[in-house]
């Protein structure tokens, strides 16, 4: 089966559910707000729209799948309202708003939640406000989903770090099986891991951030903008510690339950993480390669990996906060690759490691924010 | 809650799933094929598209979801082939596919069958045929759902028999509930139901109607078509058998499980199907009333009740078919207001009463189908 058919959050609202652990998304959307809120106000003041395309991509399913259009909406209220709510016949009056995740996203629990969407939006703008028309576009944003030139302001958070695959170089192919495992023991790059896994690596990044760049430059009109937040690493190096140490410790998580038995040696060392978290200068020269968009923002920002938790220093309840965190976002695959009856096991190991990790090293992700400017 | 967030077809793929029991809609759709065929014709006909909207209303979520979309595509396809398809810069390239349904509808289970969808549809057409985009729209097609003059054909099936509430006279009020219920013992228009009931089913079927085609109006271009197709009634007169026997047995039901003792009367007492079926007549009034639409062609045709059923007599066997029929459109707002437990004593007792009356009526459904034209 295709990644895109398997990558997904966790679904339904339980203990283990993304929607119940994404604090650290929230962050992460949280401190892009402003910077999303400049990019919407350039779009209205460039020129006049009368049925404005919008859309988030990879949006998932929780608190925060809203809050991008929540946020945009503000801002648009907040500029007409410092106009004197003057709506001038050639105001916006239609905003169209797609919604996009991966085929395997829970949308069902998105539009369960948008009457009461739609009815805070009445009250909080007022009827004068226009129409807004909430769709779900599933697939991948390494392709095409929207006609051509239909978008004004495209959002993504937490979501380009994702890769399409596993780098070919690194995937499960009957020789590396029986094996030539080129990244063994490990799950992503590690300081251990040869030259070849991280150019796979990169390169895969670079082919998906290409191939996203493009198929949006079809899609977004001229003067239209996008605000792309995800995981990046604060250093050109791809294999500093900061970058890489969450999936070195699942890595190791996954090696002690190879030594209890549980899984096979093998299937760890062919099995790796479709993730990449770039520096600044890689996504800036994507871009610039790409050609069709203008860079016009790049903020970096730390964010607390426990974002979950507040001023207390049980290392405990952080370690397990934090595997829960990538248990929501990684489950998916592990489960389709070893199987649902190891996870809890697997995950309470990683606990006890990021426990131990955190008593020696901070612990922050790097999220990198850009604005970029589609050419006319 | 309201009805919206409610009302839906049983979800999933199991046994009392409106997935495996949704042949009869299968068929109502079979027969407006070629009904959905001319209609395409004549819109590719009239005019160049380049980004052609396509919507479906009420798409529910099984083996017949795609269906329509997949003879639309056919159509054109055809269209073309007999053209030697030759495309010309002006043909349309685009085709925006909307699926709609209530907010409670399970659109992830749509999503999922989309890779295999899009799959088959590269195969079979080419990849010369264009870009088809699959978006989902959750909401009530009684509202507006799309932006202005975005769409060129739309179609419905087995959805516009369902109303936006139940008649607001005949809704559960505690006056009501204190005894003075119009429709008592009864869960539809009956025999033995007062005038006013008829009044109050057909004046909130006329409000309906009348509100989806406005918003219709609004969103599609002038010169774009809907195809409808809907159940409704072979007579002018309401209660005619052949209309009401579904809700009739199912009140029987009912009231059998109240001699029970396992519920109460005034339950039943106040509950009422939101559900109307017109005859040819009230359809082209309305449309001549709302004006924005032009009548092209209306249809009836006969559907038998047990279209899952073969050449076999066996009346238990075609009873339990026919009530699992209702429970996987019904359950939803049954379960609501009666509660789950007695929903599989409910329909033992529905397909008993509903083997019986096989053995002395026959039981078709009246599909009218109606073909529209947007005024310019």
């Amino acid at each position: 089966m295709e990644l895109n058919q398997i990558l997904h959050m966790n679904k339904g609202d339980g203990k283990t559910s993304y929607s119940q652990n994404s604090q650290v998304q929230g962050k992460i959307l949280s401190v892009a707000k402003p910077i999303i809120h400049e990019a919407v106000l350039e779009i209205l003041s460039s020129y006049n729209i009368e049925s404005m395309g919008i859309a988030d991509l990879g949006c998932s399913s929780g608190p925060n799948t809203l809050l991008p259009i929540s946020y945009i909406m503000d801002a648009i209220h907040a500029k007409r309202s410092s106009l004197g709510l003057q709506l001038s016949p050639s105001s916006t009056t239609e905003f169209r708003v797609y919604l996009n995740d991966l085929f395997s996203n829970d949308f069902n629990a998105i539009f369960m939640s948008l009457p009461a969407f739609y009815n805070n939006l009445k009250q909080e703008k007022g009827p004068e406000f226009g129409s807004v028309f909430v769709s779900a576009v599933p697939g991948s944003f390494h392709g095409r989903l929207f006609p051509a030139k239909t978008l004004h302001f495209v959002h993504s958070s937490c979501s380009i770090h994702w890769l399409s695959r596993v780098p070919p170089a690194l995937s499960n192919t009957p020789a590396e099986a029986a094996g030539s495992a080129l990244n063994k023991g490990k799950i992503y790059i590690s300081k251990t891991s040869p030259q070849c896994v991280l150019d796979a690596y990169s390169l895969q990044f670079h082919e998906d951030f290409s191939s996203f760049l493009k198929s949006r430059a079809e899609e977004v009109v001229g003067g239209g903008r996008m605000v792309l937040s995800l995981i990046g690493r604060p250093s050109s190096d791809p294999t500093t510690r900061e970058s890489c140490d969450q999936w070195e410790l699942l890595a190791h998580a996954l090696m002690t339950l190879v030594t209890e038995g549980l899984i096979e040696e093998g299937k760890v060392d062919v099995f790796n993480i479709p993730y990449y978290a770039p520096c600044a200068q890689e996504l800036k020269l994507e871009v610039q390669k790409e050609g069709s968009f203008v860079m016009d923002r790049v903020e970096g920002f730390e964010i607390d990996r426990d974002a979950g938790g507040g001023e207390s220093d049980d290392m405990v309840a952080s370690g397990q906060r934090m595997a829960k965190s990538i248990r929501v976002v990684a489950e998916s695959m592990l489960e389709y690759h070893f199987g649902k009856d190891i996870m809890d096991h697997l995950f309470r190991k990683y606990a006890e490691l990021l426990r131990d990790h955190l008593s020696k090293f901070r612990t922050n992700y790097t999220s990198l924010v850009i604005s970029v400017i589609r050419k006319q």
